[in-house]
């Protein structure tokens, strides 16, 4: 029994997500106006911001480019020596870019990227909002008030890439970051789809096919309402305001989290989320494997239609193999 | 940087939880018939019980008993030597029992009290839940298909308990189980309450002041919905039944849950969760403080009126100093 | 202003429905296990149910037929001499079946047929649910307590007609029966389909075209909630039982009510209600006219993506010439 | 059978109310930042005010007065020939006060008193709302875009009057505005409350009794949002602001219907309603009439405990002769 492999506890969580677009000033009024994240602050071709709930000074980071897509992903680990121990898993691997000295919010980090390209960092030091007095809120768990505008988002939740190779990327997050598979896809043996964590949360990051193996996408972040309703309630603002709803209000089987997904005006998939879906505190989970045949009608929507073709094969940035 | 103190992550969840009841048969009804609980196995004055949702055989065991209170809490280690080093740890207290055999449902575990005098145990070894194939669900995440009566519960979500010294009992539990103090309320620069955790829920255990310092009382033990409305529908229910409902649906300040409070019929209060409340992600969270005089209509709930006399004074057993 | 033109406030309610089922026992099954209706009365090929909020005997009669479809619907008009006139005014229209005794739950009813063939009744006397003791709620203006099984629907709101000339038969309503039209679709200058009302609600009765001009369908019957997440968790109810789900749990554009649509194993389509979508009180209501262009995406569904063919092509009885 | 008394159909709707305050912009801030609604007109010391759902005009007035209370009830007829019928009623009791030339938003009106002193008014013609282009919905059926700030109430519901004779009051409306009983409450033998309606809906108005028989005082005039969630967004809103909540979310035993309870700034008590209760369609309902003794905690709350003395005390404008 002693010979029982216990798991990495390094990475906290999912800190912040820096996202690409082409029109950077509608995508940050997409999070601002609707979403009622607040621009903490903007320096040369980014903007940040945090949601109402957040303890950290943000946790999206929007720069403009010219193609829309993934900039970064950013986790926080446990504590300064669990970094230490993962920067050197990382170093092993030859997937490491190096330390930078911080960004507008948190301290030294260390980059690197996936097999499939993705840019990640690893770091400890980080800040913590500060609030002014007139946005202190009584409820002394909440960072600040309630905003009173759009229907307001509570935290980042997780993102989801497509890879050309969403095996090879899942194992990476394993064996280097401590991640485990809570829920898999797997078609003719292979494991096409992978839903990781390293917390409570059936995932902070997820990992799908990219049809035509074009390296590097991102399929969407998704932030957090914790509240079914509130998927409505934007939904409704999102129709008055063309806002694309790619799928409304759903239940997803996989992970059981009541979602939609939307597109932001400089083209990244936006999803999110209405409950907590379900909470894994079985240490010794077995990953609940899917094969790909039963997905459509059950896996990807427990209560609905099969998701739309686009679901499954557009992410950012598009490439020209994209023909949806 | 490197005198970090890193947590200690040995105690994964709280897996089951055995409560008294001199109405036994009553007891167990009102967890079958409303909540929609499956008995697992009957031994001797017990019956065992568990959520469609949760993984294992069991997480109620309803013992026959000549007054309502805490049989034991019993909590899985994140790994079987993570169990050897919480053991030794608690032997060196002086709070150790022992080890057991067993139980239905679990392997041997070893027990404790805290200072307080409640029963405790940790183990490792668990029995998965069997599902028969009529009950199997196409949600491969879900153990076993949604029941089709009453409003079904999910799982367990946390216990509360009363103590004559409850800044002693948190101190026990953080100091040799590796909780974290997440929230607390100070009377007069005493730690009067406390809610903590080891996982991303704010709190697996929470622990109030009896008034009148009688030891050993149970506050209430709490399962979890994750949907709002479903607070409502149970209600519903229970107020068809003659359930008394001490606290109806409401939100809490403290924990942000969406919480409802009922007495089963062998006494003990039982709360349940609308939603998950907010969870903590933040490796270095800083207890959120209280002060007494700011709880009630704030801390107590957010939404409401403070919460009656009843709930802050009233624990199982009941004592005859207890005249609310 | 004194040449206004009145309303005729003659017809009250759409006071039941009778479907015809090739599988009665399952269709019963259906409405009593899931929804939890309650059977009031058998009698020979026919079973009569009702739901827990309604004060009459029954609502719902399902009658053993080789094919699925409408047996009938049955008005029942605002007083006796209400009925006569309205009686006085189908039989000028050539309309008119003639006098029946009355049926289980009412008493003698005038029948006719609309333009496109489907029979329906006007009548007055009627049969109120007579409640055992230990089914009696302590909420009195609930007739019978709230059932413990299923997901309890409330009432019956609707019925949905498909027609070979939708317009005639919108007319027919309007000139004899006192319906209002509150909301229309036009397709180049053709009213092809009607949601109309004597009532608050948007609609007791809607028309849509049968694509192939065949007479006398029945699209689908409605029952309500009232409660938005009831249609989630019916429909996890649903999915676990293999009932097949058209339309997920999602908001008419028309209507605005919170819908979800699924079959009923005799095949007939039924509709759930979640919310009471807008209410009507302008007394000079004018029309909400749609062009068919405008509908799929913001018509059918204010929030998700235009409805399948199926539900714009089938209706019962399911004829050859329908290919979906 | 042709005795039957056929019930008056003359009066359609509430209409608009009129409300005095003492800080009549901190009143309007109230009903336009947090409710949503939107001023449509200011004139002289009133300032007008429409959700935006609602078609006409303006549904609220609010009219600057050195106390808080109700100015007037406006009630719209079905045609205006009803107008006329209903005003050679009223004439004949001796309380009409006369006609008026009309108010922003509406043409002529009569004008007169319940028994108990509040003012009321009868009109036909109004006038519609109309919308700027950029504030035009694609959802046809409403009349202006979803408002972005705060949680946006859809329309006018009902008001609630104290009196100092509750069943003459009621007695009054349904001999000559053709109101029906719905529900009532009686102690010993005597009505003291009343909820009457001329629709659908349960209840346009309702009448309790002022304790110490002071006349004329408002109790609360209520919005809908026919969603429950909603309730619960717009409380945390309301404490994040100081607002008062007299009720927090709850479901009424009478009327079924989802409430909760704040003061405007100005005093008066309003109320917000989550769901649409149950509907009446029986044209013979039989009021449902509690004993006063079975009101707490059944008949205020369905799921709660009973409601605060204040709730049964206190109107406005608040008299000395008040100490809650």
């Amino acid at each position: 029994m002693n010979n029982y492999q216990e798991p990495i506890f390094d990475v906290a969580q999912l800190a912040h997500v820096e996202i690409y677009s082409p029109k950077p000033e509608e995508t940050v009024e997409f999070f601002e106006r609707f979403l009622a994240m607040e621009v903490t602050a903007r320096s040369g071709q980014s903007a940040y911001l945090r949601a109402y709930e957040e303890p950290y000074h943000n946790s999206l980071k929007v720069t403009e480019a010219k193609e829309a897509g993934l900039g970064h992903a950013g986790w926080r680990t446990l504590s300064p020596q669990a970094l230490q121990r993962r920067v050197e898993a990382i170093k092993e691997t030859g997937m490491g870019r190096g330390w930078i000295e911080g960004d507008i919010g948190h301290g030294e980090a260390y980059q690197f990227t996936l097999p499939d390209g993705q840019l990640m960092e690893l770091f400890w030091d980080v800040e913590y909002y500060q609030c002014d007095d007139a946005y202190r809120s009584k409820l002394l768990n909440r960072p600040s008030k309630r905003p009173e505008r759009g229907v307001p988002v509570r935290r980042l939740d997780h993102i989801n890439l497509m890879s050309s190779n969403p095996q090879k990327d899942a194992q990476f997050m394993i064996d280097n970051l401590g991640f485990r598979l809570r829920e898999g896809i797997e078609d003719e043996g292979n494991l096409i789809g992978s839903w990781l964590s390293v917390s409570n949360l059936m995932h902070e990051i997820a990992i799908m096919p990219e049809p035509n193996q074009v390296p590097g996408k991102l399929h969407h972040l998704c932030y957090w309402y914790g509240i079914p309703q509130n998927l409505y309630d934007i939904a409704d603002v999102f129709k008055e305001n063309d806002i694309f709803i790619e799928v409304p209000p759903n239940k997803h089987g996989i992970s059981q989290a009541f979602c939609m997904y939307v597109y932001e005006p400089g083209g990244n998939r936006v999803e999110l989320f209405g409950d907590a879906g379900y909470l894994i505190f079985d240490p010794d989970w077995k990953p609940v494997i899917w094969d790909m045949k039963d997905v459509p009608g059950y896996g990807d929507t427990w209560i609905g239609t099969a998701f739309p073709d686009s679901w499954w094969t557009q992410g950012t940035p598009v490439t020209k193999t994209q023909n949806v």
